[in-house]
């Protein structure tokens, strides 16, 4: 970590323990300078990162206070499941919803997807341009599966960035982390089989165990930090659990971030017991805090870690591009995936790979990282605004998704048809469990709607949720 | 088909039937002008395409003459199999040969793939650069699964022209044909279920059962003609067989055709019978004949055949843009597709539509057609030229494969390891059955080498047959 950015994270614990109140100033430049013992130019980087961030704002000719944030609101408490296995019948509910909410003139507070015009596009399509120019034909047979050395060579360069020791070996590039997490299931469980999932989880991941015949157990998931191991460890005594699929960064649908001392218990815990997890991580690049949290696959001594993600969701949606490290499942999954989808297309490869080479995605992400970042307080500020009291929304620390808790009695289902009708897609809590458990919860992505778009429409569900409660 | 096709096909059956021999001297042009009342630009056109498929030569100022075909080999014997379904356990085999048979030094005899170097890879890239210029960013994620409206119409052309009524909403876009047949197999089967392949079979096919827990029932095929229905019809009165898997036109590995009357009535016993058809048509465009043999899919009227094919063999290798038109599975295929790998990379996707649009595809695929026709044209004279008596070859009329039967007593994994350390690939026959059956049959491909590589290739491997067989 870089000098200003520990410096920013100093000020950000004084702000958060309270130390320096909304309002106040921040300690002068020149102090700060002779106190730390560091140049100008370090602490201003602090302050602008800080800045970005939205915790600070500079007053002209007067330094830099701690910006005033509304009242939010409480967090959800943490979902209290069965831990029996279970079987998943989900699909036909998660495309019968999904579906319905498409179209230009729709605001899609209930899209799983970011916004595409947040992303690179035109400097990826010159990228896919001169990868392609000079192409010796050859080599699109060459960098069929695995994939292309050289890219998988960037990818093991950045797991080692985040604290991953991975060889590129280990690396399959796949159609997005929606097909690597699919054929790390694959390589690990047999229809049948019992894999734990958090409560609420991803509906990918519960759609993926309907299709294979795979029975889920849900495990306790705390809106700000995950899953709960005691909760994990009752399951694992209970259920011969094949394996685990969680998202310790910035979960979808909580948005909840796994304490760094939690993610070492789990792989721990784990691999004593044999059990391998698959670790989506999607969004871990889509942090608000100083530095990306690292993945459990850091603390994976003994390759019991499937680690997944994906270009999707901080570079280039619509690609596919993803990779899974799976660890000593890697040539396993390296043999599903040529003899059920070959390959990833080459011509993407080449062209991200370029991209990549070229220089730029870490400015690229520090870019989104404080869009969203900006838009996540926007949408908190509406939803304390205009959602009627009793309401519960997660403060999530990266990604773009946070997880409301309805007035008692409200559902979700009907709140989304209602939405629906006003042009504002949400996604229902109803999809994010195998019994459909969570009707008083409602994700709404922050992300894909446009800044204009999100408080009006924030504040036309807030109305919404107020009608239906009265 | 136009004038100078019809008249082409005629001159053809004249040659075919021994009424014009070898040597012989075709009618002269004004002759034809007069007989079959044409212009004299449809019969010099009938007579360039004779010549581009080899089946006539120019002297000059004498006119167009029968060519000298060298005396080729028999034809294999169509196989005996079993009626009986059995587990497959071959991937541990496929992945252990075709891994050792790469690099750009060995002569890729034994490869799947056509030669790169034979597609408008310049052109290509010029229309992904085109699609992705001015993008609008909602389309990336508009295009997911099923795939972009209009290229999806594009397609439903194409099977227009090849006499199959189909709409767009049928078809699904799918990462090459690999995923295609792959979601329609579990569309249509279930673990422990039996399936009908062709004896030999493609192994991809035999992956794909093995990864699924499926079982195999080979049905006979033959060489020319392709699977027999007297045999299909013996297992079905013995299995339950829950789908076929077959490739009609140009079946890999033998390089068979089933006529056209043969398709009708599969297709006809498989409705009754409520059997779904897994039709692997990849090879159909790249016909030597003068027309694009009709698929199976052709002759559907209830929606039993999932037709399934790609770009990869006969536009653009490696870019994996496959589809199936799925008939009443089609909605299943998509489900399917959604909760795998979600979609097709979006500027994939646009960049191909692009190409299509512009045109030119059936102006390259008559190019690509004549190089592949006058390479199996070199590879059959090479062989009758090289190999011991006793082998016999198939005579393929599209593709690029053709099926060797090597004298008795000769095993082909081991001469695929002695050509392998000539630098030659070939892909021996065990891989193409469930029970390794083919130990006395090789499969070569006479489309990936180039036209200077394919003779001293095949006048080595014959040498190597012979010492062998000393």
């Amino acid at each position: 970590m870089k000098k200003y950015e520990l410096l920013a994270e100093d000020i950000e614990a004084l702000i958060a323990s309270g130390t320096v109140k909304p309002g106040e100033r921040l300690p002068s430049v020149r102090h700060t300078i002779s106190a730390r013992g560091v140049s100008p130019s370090t602490v201003f980087e602090a302050y602008y990162l800080l800045e970005a961030r939205g915790l600070v704002e500079a007053r002209p000719r007067s330094g830099y206070f701690v910006k005033h944030r509304p009242a939010l609101r409480n967090e959800p408490q943490a979902a209290d499941p069965v831990p029996e296995s279970r079987e998943v019948i989900i699909n036909d509910l998660v495309l019968e919803v999904l579906g319905a909410g498409h179209g230009r003139d729709v605001v899609p507070l209930g899209s799983a997807f970011p916004n595409p015009a947040l992303f690179p596009l035109v400097r990826l399509a010159r990228s896919m341009n001169a990868a392609l120019r000079d192409l010796p034909p050859a080599q699109l047979l060459e960098d069929l599966a695995p994939g292309n050395s050289e890219l998988r060579r960037q990818i093991a360069l950045r797991y080692m960035g985040n604290g991953v020791v991975c060889s590129s070996d280990e690396i399959v590039i796949t159609s997005g982390a929606m097909e690597a997490l699919n054929l790390c299931l694959q390589a690990v469980a047999q229809p049948g089989d019992a894999v734990a999932i958090e409560s609420p989880a991803f509906y990918g991941c519960l759609q993926a165990l309907e299709r294979m015949k795979l029975r889920a157990v849900e495990v306790a998931t705390h809106p700000r930090d995950g899953v709960q191991l005691d909760s994990l460890e009752a399951v694992i005594r209970r259920e011969r659990v094949k394996a685990c699929w969680f998202m310790p960064n910035f979960q979808n649908p909580l948005g909840a971030l796994m304490p760094l001392e939690n993610k070492r218990k789990l792989v721990h815990l784990l691999a004593q017991e044999g059990i391998p997890l698959i670790e989506d991580d999607v969004y871990g690049e889509l942090y608000f805090g100083v530095r990306r949290p690292p993945p459990a696959k850091s603390f994976d001594k003994d390759g019991w870690v499937l680690h997944c993600s994906s270009f999707s969701k901080s570079l280039a949606p619509g690609y596919r591009l993803g990779w899974t490290a799976a660890g000593r499942y890697a040539r396993t999954v390296e043999r599903l995936k040529l003899s059920s989808t070959l390959s990833v297309s080459v011509p993407v490869q080449l062209g991200i790979l370029h991209y990549l080479q070229e220089g730029g995605y870490d400015k690229h992400l520090r870019g989104l990282r404080a869009t969203l970042n900006s838009q996540k307080d926007a949408a908190l500020e509406a939803i304390a605004m205009h959602f009627p009291t009793g309401v519960r929304v997660t403060q999530p620390e990266g990604g773009y998704f946070m997880w409301v808790e309805l007035p008692p009695g409200l559902d979700a289902l009907a709140l989304q048809r209602m939405a629906l009708s006003q042009n504002i897609s949400i996604a229902p809590g109803q999809l994010f469990s195998a019994d459909q458990r969570f009707r008083q919860n409602v994700r709404l992505n922050f992300g894909h709607p446009s800044a204009a778009q999100l408080a009006p429409a924030l504040q036309s569900l807030g109305m919404l949720v107020d009608a239906l409660t009265a």
